[in-house]
């Protein structure tokens, strides 16, 4: 009897040891939704060849002959400090996410090396600036593997750039997404009015590597980046706090055009300035889609425009996806207005 | 050896009751996603200084001299009744959520004085129909303090204003937005045309002052409201019935002009009425942005437009976002057209 | 004292299959927001006298005397293989999820006759390209009901048509939506350049005829069909493989036009067609809403567009919903392009 009821005991209490551990990932998984990241988990999601890689960051190269603009890329594993002490083993174009600004001209052929030094997973370029056969153009580079690409431009805009190998959407979340500006050879109506001219990035982060997560969850985090377009500007990578630690300036009065795209993976995105009124917007960069006088521009996943504002007084000028929920996320950056 | 039987049953038994409990909990946080209230819930989001509030709504006022206008709000706690029997202890301008319409023209000079009369939490109001130092324009006042703010306006649209006050995702879904149109200097090409003006609003709900909810979650309710830009059309809170209850009015034959914002805080709208087709749209209500024969027209987190519409036949026309899981939630509003 | 602390024994283990009952339901909750298939919680969702009903696809009707086009359509329940081995009992237009594709010109006069041979759920048709009273033009019609609806059409465009019976997101999710193009009388500025037509329609599924699924979860697939605008053109329903296992053709060179919809019914849309650049789009399918040289063109719920675009070199030409989480999920359908 006693060794029956001591078994029965045993049992219970061992079913309420399983029972909890059960309830306790649970509890994890629903608490997964906020911004926190759990170290554990994340190592789980590592690709085997990834763990301890970090790659130092391979400066763009990019040479003009004429109208040939020849780029040399990669694609690596760097770490990328996504929000303050939580790093992000990114999947990444030159060891930046987004990957490094591109910028060439209409009419511009482009001859783009990737050196896919990732030692664990085949990856691509696919450029929404050109037009080409996917299969060839945008083609996997297995690990180790090299390859060029040749592709005219020919029609003006902020495009996205981003990794294309199956399943894109992890390439796409891990960081492997960035723009190429292609300059109107005909300029913007509004050329000689303008300032000041930034580059900015809109991407989400999601749980390490996570397929489940950026099929199915919200992202973690929501956040801008700036790329240079000129000499001595900022150039971060896509955290919560680099455009705050590192703002945009500008002086009393000018106009701000912005080169703007949501690269994703997933969400939209309501861009928009505080203190301000976009005065001229060219939809996806293209200086036929001109609206005039906006609160707020509506961008697609991938999608690209060209904004111009002024500040008319100095101070401190956030700008926002006025989707809040992804601005409380991280998607918050600053432009300094000093006299 | 049987009290130590006795203490492991009561350990045993113990942590049931706590799992128990934990399981609870956790079954109640899935079943949230359903639109209804938990009092319980509620009321310890609420605000201590708020415990019991209810704020008699504050009339807007609006004295014009010359091009200057002179404008009185409040931000203050008002119940509002968000679906039947939802009350919702909103934070609000002058007692209603969205926040009291605001009209005027291109070229005004505004002077908003507003009256922080929330004994518990410091607001602002930033308006995206101005240029201004957010810092200074858009300051925070703390409770029962009073500011005026000054601000040229130079171009036309159909404006969200809101509080700006950190963390502004909770100021903004707890009830403190509005819309301000500036009126276009020259008019529309299509003003001649229009019989009827109305302005309707989106906005969504949340679980109450709930920040992870607002952050991570998906709206409780999403819901129109109409404010009246000419004496005697209803002014409505953003409730699912309000709209619904108190129908628009226009006659067989009429084009009607709604001015619409989609204040959020978090999603994008696709704005739709039953049984026409939008001939003119003004995107963000600038005359310069026109578009013709839209079925649907989509508006970012902050997005205006001006659609215009012919309601050819006798009858009752629903207004709709046509991302149907949020007029599920309540985004529907009725037009009666009579001969 | 034993029967005691048998009793309590009795009563703890009793709890513990309580709450491991309980947890369980609760995993499984949690993994529903897979893509995967539950048959029996799918059965538990079918209408009564759905069970076991599965009625053969009808033909669409379509005769033209003059202005004047008569059209003969069905509302039934038949079976639609939205994925591999993933039959959905879906409510339909004549068979087909999206229904079947109407096309007619600006100024014709519609006199749709709907035959609702679905002998449990009462159905209607609402058309976005027309003006009409909805309780009259989009009423009801019981099961075994027969009604025409007689519609003058006035502004081109790539309209959505569904069923608006309540609950009108039951209807949609479940399969009650289509396109109807209205060919502008003066056509397209580009129609001299354009080699191919495609009509191409992107939808979700959710979990079975569940409203609260349809209303707070996340769709189950994500997916594009292809209606034939030619003879000869494949017309498939909307599941994960129909446009692979199809691909649409075109011969090197080709400027391709697709008139596209969203038919939702929660979902907006970031439209992209990879190796390629939208040289012409006209939102909403009206020829007066033109942008130019685009990456993705933004869809709202029920929103339409032309988009044309040169495929420049033989290849495959994949297209997809740039929110690559709803590309993940099916949306992604193939252009063969050929010498």
């Amino acid at each position: 009897m006693f060794n029956k009821r001591n078994l029965l005991l045993i049992i219970g209490l061992g079913l309420l040891v399983l029972l909890l551990s059960a309830c306790g990932t649970q509890k994890a998984a629903s608490s997964d939704k906020m911004p926190t990241v759990n170290a554990e988990e994340v190592s789980t999601n590592i690709i085997v060849p990834h763990q301890g890689l970090n790659q130092e960051p391979t400066p763009l190269k990019m040479e003009r002959d004429g109208k040939d603009v020849y780029i040399e890329m990669t694609s690596q594993i760097t770490d990328i400090e996504i929000a303050p002490g939580n790093i992000y083993k990114a999947w990444t174009f030159n060891g930046e996410a987004p990957g490094p600004l591109i910028v060439v001209e209409e009419g511009d052929t482009l001859h783009i090396t990737l050196d896919n030094i990732d030692p664990g997973v085949p990856h691509s370029i696919d450029l929404h600036a050109v037009h080409t056969n996917p299969e060839v153009g945008f083609a996997d580079l297995a690990p180790d593997e090299k390859g060029t690409f040749t592709f005219p431009t020919s029609s003006p805009g902020v495009f996205m750039y981003h990794c294309a190998t199956e399943p894109v959407l992890s390439h796409i979340a891990n960081g492997m997404h960035g723009v190429i500006i292609v300059q109107p050879k005909d300029g913007f109506p509004t050329d000689d009015e303008v300032d000041q001219e930034y580059v900015i990035i809109q991407n989400e982060w999601y749980k390490y590597n996570d397929l489940d997560d950026m099929t199915n969850g919200v992202p973690s985090q929501v956040v801008f980046s700036t790329k240079a377009l000129h000499e001595g500007q900022p150039n971060t990578n896509g955290t919560t706090t680099a455009v705050k630690d590192t703002p945009l300036q500008a002086k009393v009065g000018d106009k701000v055009r912005v080169y703007i795209n949501n690269v994703g993976p997933n969400e939209v995105s309501s861009f928009h300035v505080i203190g301000t009124i976009f005065e001229d917007v060219y939809i996806d960069g293209n200086p036929a889609n001109h609206f005039e006088g906006m609160q707020t521009v509506m961008l697609p996943a991938s999608g690209g425009a060209v904004v111009e504002f002024t500040l008319k007084e100095a101070g401190t000028y956030p700008f926002v996806t006025h989707q809040f929920n992804h601005a409380t996320k991280g998607a918050v950056g600053i432009i300094e207005v000093t006299e």
